[in-house]
């Protein structure tokens, strides 16, 4: 027993470290230049970058990152999308594509590390490749993702499930999705041509930052995500009566403010009743006719429920549903729920890219958590086509979506480095 | 026993409604006439009347009421304020007037009975003593109040409270106050002469449709005012922390709007637990950033609470923010309350006044009961100056400020019958 345990220390505690100093790794400080001089492309004079998507900051962003990957020897080409695409061959070529990268553009007032990251680590994890001589098997196309944050555009396109109404949508820089396509070298007649049928990639790998906060609270340096959750939206109507706030006695009231702030407690207490990492969230509320001094007659809310699991979304709306009904009969007020757009389909990533995350994290003497994906990424649609993994490394706070985003150099390497450690387990398959 | 119990039948049942036959009344059928008539001043091609303040139809209305004051016998003119003052001399020079009236002006989309119920009943009051050649010992002033749904502007001007800054709010006809006084016949540079001094006044009395729904309910005919309730507004500002609604656990949030839902219910509870008929109030609520997929960072609610005794709504206030205290420390949120506008003082009608209402509908066979106001009235200026008193007879369903307000002809000639009654009373002291 005793020799059980000290060969169990040694396998996970001592082995990694003796490999964790023979095994390729990413150069980190060019790592943390490419993300700093990117962040010169939008930068404002209070030192925050701006990058929407489509702005002229985005196209010289894209322009800067094109250079990036063909000084690392990718033959660089825009798809029809928008999407950059850099290709690299192998040397078996009966093999598919091995893919991975993200996205550069940004929020309005984003920070300077979602997306951008996993799309520079991708690159960097390419130069070192190519400065260490390392070719492949499978071939390798790292993908710059347009137009992430205004719907996945770029991913969508890929998988087949950008709808054309969604190109007449407007983002901040006033251009529509069509007009921002043509903007950054695509061509909206021929969004076609850019499906990728189901099994044409080996796999798809994605690293992103963090942005539930978990690995940084816990202090771990790698997330290995099982999978990114799917989301359902509601609007919630409440019906009471509105009336008078100083003639109608408390208990002759039906008031539909006070059965949506019983509903509001019901979706907590539900959302944390069931086991698991199910979230439940009433973002915005409208109560009508909304004056201090009437008792609000109706009151429209939202409802938002995420999880991995389809069944467990059924369960928690139901259990919802339920409480509802119990306040409605007991307020004398009338609930419906109107179902809103239900694109976020829950997307597992492969439990055998899963394993080899873990694999060459452990190689790399980094520690680890199989963890979920609150957010959605562009992997998301991507699983659609092939199968996915995705990597997190931590942002400080679980901060995201605000210029305060920070993801330390050293655990962005982290990050890249275990990505090119699963790259090279992945193309021994 | 046996005896005193008939006698009781007797007083109770036999006599009042033997007396009811001798007692002076009004003509109900001219006093639904004139309420018919008004209410074609502002008439909508849907059968609706919609008579704003200063708006033309206004205008139109309060000329058919000075007409129908005119021919009631009263010298009429508008003082400074806009008030409409009809003036009959009594038998007595060294007494005070009694005063009593009402307005006739409407929310917008408001009924045909709030307000105007008490004036033309006070108008159909004089004309029936003009009639029956009846002469009081006391002036009789019937006092029809301008702009009283923008801010009860003439008896406000009458008690001195009208602020110069409330001149500049402009009401849904577009004029604003100011403007409005002088549309409608008044002298802004002159509203110190309105003021009248504090027991300038023997009484003043107001009949009013009940908004509460309480004497509809229980099929009473006559409503004795105790008071009208004193009103008091917050702003309720609770601060969490905004986090995206996908990644942030439902253990590690600090959702504003969470808190508010729990605080929601705390504002009904306490308004509940106390004795008393104190109400409490959210008639408001915004969430910020209010999108579905992000958690609540704050949240802004009104809080609105009325009573009789101010010192019952200082209790409900504080065992209210006890609760914001717990739900605070449980939530790690942070509550302010900001007091906004306080003018609303409760105002209590005179015992004697209303000891006389009560006789005045036993002695016309009237059903009554005791009963506070928690709308707002011109008498509750009224009783800055003078002692007052309220006649409140039924609205169906207690619906008011909605065309759908309706009070039949038998219950504002009953209104009408009290009110005459108890200026008799009232007049021989």
């Amino acid at each position: 027993m005793r020799n059980t345990i000290f060969l169990w220390v040694l396998a996970l505690g001592l082995i990694p470290s003796c490999n964790a100093q023979k095994l390729l790794e990413v150069n980190q400080a060019r790592l943390e230049n490419t993300l700093i001089s990117l962040a010169e492309f939008g930068k404002k004079p209070n030192g925050e970058t701006n990058r929407v998507a489509f702005s002229d900051a985005d196209i010289a962003g894209r322009d800067y990152v094109i250079r990036l990957m063909k000084e690392a020897g990718l033959a660089v080409f825009i798809d029809f999308a928008g999407n950059i695409i850099g290709k690299r061959e192998g040397s078996d070529t009966d093999l598919k594509s091995l893919g991975f990268g993200s996205h550069i553009d940004m929020v309005p007032d984003g920070g300077n590390y979602d997306g951008i990251v996993g799309s520079l680590a991708a690159i960097e994890v390419v130069k070192t490749m190519q400065e260490n001589n390392i070719k492949t098997r499978h071939p390798l196309e790292v993908i710059i993702f347009s137009n992430e944050e205004g719907g996945v555009m770029g991913s969508r396109a890929i998988a087949g499930e950008l709808k054309p109404e969604a190109l007449t949508v407007v983002n901040s820089t006033g251009y529509s999705m069509g007009q921002g396509i043509e903007r950054i070298g695509g061509d909206t007649s021929r969004l076609k041509e850019v499906i990728r049928p189901k099994g044409s990639l080996a796999a798809f790998l994605e690293l992103h930052i963090e942005q539930g906060g978990i690995l940084d609270r816990e202090q771990l340096d790698i997330g290995v995500v099982e999978g990114i959750v799917g989301l359902r939206w509601w609007d919630v109507t409440i019906t009471g009566m509105s009336n008078h706030a100083g003639t109608t006695p408390m208990n002759l009231r039906k008031d539909a403010l006070l059965a949506g702030a019983r509903f509001i407690q019901a979706v907590n207490e539900e959302a944390l009743k069931l086991d698991g990492k199910q979230v439940a969230t009433v973002g915005r509320i409208k109560a009508y006719p909304g004056a201090p001094n009437v008792i609000p007659g109706s009151v429209v809310l939202s409802l938002e429920i995420r999880d991995l699991s389809d069944r467990t979304i059924d369960l928690l709306f139901s259990n919802i549903r339920e409480r509802a009904e119990a306040i409605a009969r007991d307020s004398e007020t009338q609930f419906e729920f109107t179902l809103l757009d239900t694109t976020g389909k829950p997307a597992l990533t492969a439990d055998w890219i899963q394993e080899e995350i873990r694999r060459s994290s452990e190689a790399l003497g980094l520690s680890h958590r199989q963890i979920q994906s609150g957010a959605g990424h562009d992997a998301q649609d991507m699983a659609l086509i092939c199968p996915v993994g995705m990597i997190f490394v931590p942002s400080k706070d679980g901060i995201s979506h605000s210029p305060r985003e920070y993801t330390s150099a050293k655990d962005m390497a982290n990050g890249a480095n275990v990505l090119l450690q699963t790259l090279l387990s992945l193309d021994k398959k």
